[in-house]
């Protein structure tokens, strides 16, 4: 099956460049899948439910978060019962809503997405490594799960790069978020996992990680608290991979970079 | 004129990919200058003076460094004497060696490399935008430099994102290093400064960050100090960014990724 | 002469018991100068101009603050003109208000206060050791100055302890605060410089460093934002330190912790 | 009961002052129970098989540890064979070695010691607080055991509060260890629990956290790696609490801290 991930939804840029190029991209790759982060989709913190109803309404059947998951306090609510919206999986029992869920494709598929976070340089959640082994034993890969699709969430490269050899062939795709840049290193692992570090914001790149740059150096420079941050109001760019697999073992056999609009170098 | 930034080279993979393919590099695309991160050049901590010597003989100009500039400590020595051979600019003053040099190429350009160092989840060390901004005072972008390449060592990307807008229009190339992983974000900033959030390691990416995963993965599942870590052994993948400029202004006129050889999707 | 220092004053709890309680003990202690840090004064989060008014009043001469300066965002004009209110001195160029002041006693004495902030497990300002070192090139001890404190507001006892040798016989006292707990090391450093890690919060003891416990601990069991927190509201203590200090020399003779009212063993 | 529990033993000089004071203090004191923190016991790294006999010798009862655990290799096998030195709870499953231990006092009392991690500024080890939980379930307090004590390893007051008042009624006391530095805010929480933020260093206080204080202070103040860091070899001061219990609750009845030689201010 075929696979979209698009990385951290950021404010109006974000969410505009992702409504109109999903149902394109949904269409002309023939994608049976996709999931977006959107923990920054309203306005660079948190997410809401109106988001969430506009991003399913344009072709996206997941939305993953992270460490932004709370921001906006009316999703509580939301994400205890709408199960297409997850928080990583390695909050502490008793969290609101779900870190996994297995969802079914039009064409009979089923894929499970599994959110997880990292801890270096991040709030020290759950284990990373045990939340996804609990997940995983639920299902077997090219069977009871056509294709598992990882979040990774996190800052440090290391630790993606760790859950990503961790799952190497038991997962079909470990693609990170949170560092709002795309990564060039998609490949596929030894283990027939496809890995991307950073899928990269959904945004306008001539920003601060999405946000205004005027404010966000002066917070670097300046010690002394400045102006609110708010999302960069330019275009956005779609960031995204892609990969392709076998559904019959659930491995990888593609997996590359999309990047649509806005400033960075484009590829489709 | 035109520059190649090769990221932190990781071990021996890392060290034989740039000793083969730099002295073809500077041929085939006409390199005027060539500078590398070599903080992790000796087994993945530090770097020597025999290392230095031999990428000096491959056609390296110019060796900064980051956090892993001391794991060596026959460098302390070396460095304050070699000018090839940079550290972080905003090590407190007393600190051997330089942060800045000002090399002069075979076609008699002036160009200036500047090493600066993050802060965020790293060591407090000085302020590196006004370590930057007192290097800058020295010269006259277009003038009495034609070109000015810093590299940011750091982990955050809203940092190293920050240090490139506050340096846009001032440089020719704001180019990262540390984080091991190639970003695909090279573009050219409103004020003409090239900027790629990390240019990637040199190393072997079937690894974590360079080095041996099976070790790397167990320090972050098990808690209790294993096997020492060393550098993955399999064929390296040179990454880097390669910039164009015009001499009258200092600014850049292209940026894009270079990746050869070993895991990674090939760019050139 | 004689002087005391009060720790972090955090909420009403901590206001009451600092304005009951400083009168006194100016006139029974014979206390020639009477500093606290307010940065916790407004509700838990930074000092209002009002809140100055109303130390001052009581009979504190001085008023440091640390990370929560800025918490109340109309105290930055008020900083900005009134020297007996103090942010740490290694905030960057630029910063409004003064890192240190020279005030005058009635009996006519020179006391210099030096507020000055570390940087382990906290933002990055500028170097705290060099900070000081600016400050005190302006002085003679026991001539220019006959007494110099220094407020180290910092996180980790090993960075304080550094101040503190760092400043052994430069300075009549190395007292820190941050922490919102009392330290029992108070000593004379070899070089003559009286030290105690923190003089501890002034507030209430039952909770959790001066917010109501509830709250508070939730924050670690459960990792989604919960309740606001709110300054505990039960009896405070006054922490303090007081120095006695040669005049001539203006080095220590003799310091103790004091603590009045509340949950803590009382100490006077 | 009677119970002592004594902070982290820093080299030489906390190993002589413990040694020399423990059996001194047991008799005199009518000690039930003897429990030490000496996760820096050997040259300020780790513990040794050989310092744990030495320390059992002298009359502890019971060695617990922190973040320094692992420090000497050798005591790996140590630890997974003797249940009198522990390690914190909260390490993952599979982790040689005990969080908590049942010991049998001469009196026939059942005392049960629980050695657990904080995590802010700390590695992200598994939740502290359903660490300690699914330990407590175990035992009945003033039944099955006759006095619950909590070691907690931890750099945040914030944290070790939290600890404190989230066991409060549940355990005998709560008594911090890892800042090296004795808190002077021993008092019973209102549920019954002793509490300690740090109980404090067994060291030369003339020093950096227990390292001679030359090197350590040049750490902060240049940020080149300089001489290696050695426990500071001065007269050391035992630092303690000593709590008190009523067998039939297990909840305490006194709480005082103990402070021994050395430089710091005395108490007994
Ligand atoms: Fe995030
Ligand atoms: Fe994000
Ligand atoms: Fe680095
Ligand atoms: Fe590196
Ligand atoms: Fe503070
Ligand atoms: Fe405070
Ligand atoms: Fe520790
Ligand atoms: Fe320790």
């Amino acid at each position: 099956m075929k696979v979209l991930f698009c990385g951290d939804i950021v404010g109006r840029a974000g969410r505009d460049v992702v409504i109109k190029e999903v149902p394109r991209l949904r269409r002309e790759l023939g994608l049976d899948f996709v999931a977006v982060n959107g923990e920054n989709a309203a306005a660079g913190f948190g997410i809401t439910a109106k988001i969430c109803g506009e991003l399913h309404a344009a072709g996206v059947d997941c939305i993953t978060t992270g460490n932004h998951a709370w921001d906006q306090r009316e999703i509580i609510p939301y994400i205890a019962q709408d199960k297409r919206l997850l928080r990583p999986i390695n909050f502490p029992p008793g969290t609101p809503g779900w870190g996994a869920n297995l969802f079914q494709t039009a064409r009979g598929q089923k894929i499970v997405v599994i959110n997880v976070m990292c801890r270096l340089f991040m709030d020290a959640l759950d284990d990373p490594f045990r939340g996804v082994d609990a997940e995983l034993a639920k299902y077997t890969l090219g069977s009871t799960a056509n294709f598992i699709l990882v979040d990774v969430h996190g800052e440090a490269t290391s630790e993606k790069q760790s859950v990503g050899h961790y799952c190497d062939g038991r997962v079909s795709a470990v693609l990170g978020s949170h560092s709002h840049v795309p990564t060039a290193d998609s490949w596929i692992l030894p283990g027939g996992t496809a890995y991307q570090t950073d899928v990269g914001m959904c945004g306008d790149y001539d920003s601060v990680i999405g946000m205004k740059k005027e404010s966000a150096v002066q917070r670097f420079v300046r010690k002394v608290p400045g102006e609110r941050l708010a999302p960069a109001e330019g275009e956005g760019t779609l960031c995204a991979a892609v990969v392709e697999s076998d559904d019959r073992t659930g491995l990888a056999t593609a997996v590359r970079p999309i990047r649509l609009g806005g400033r960075l170098p484009q590829a489709l």
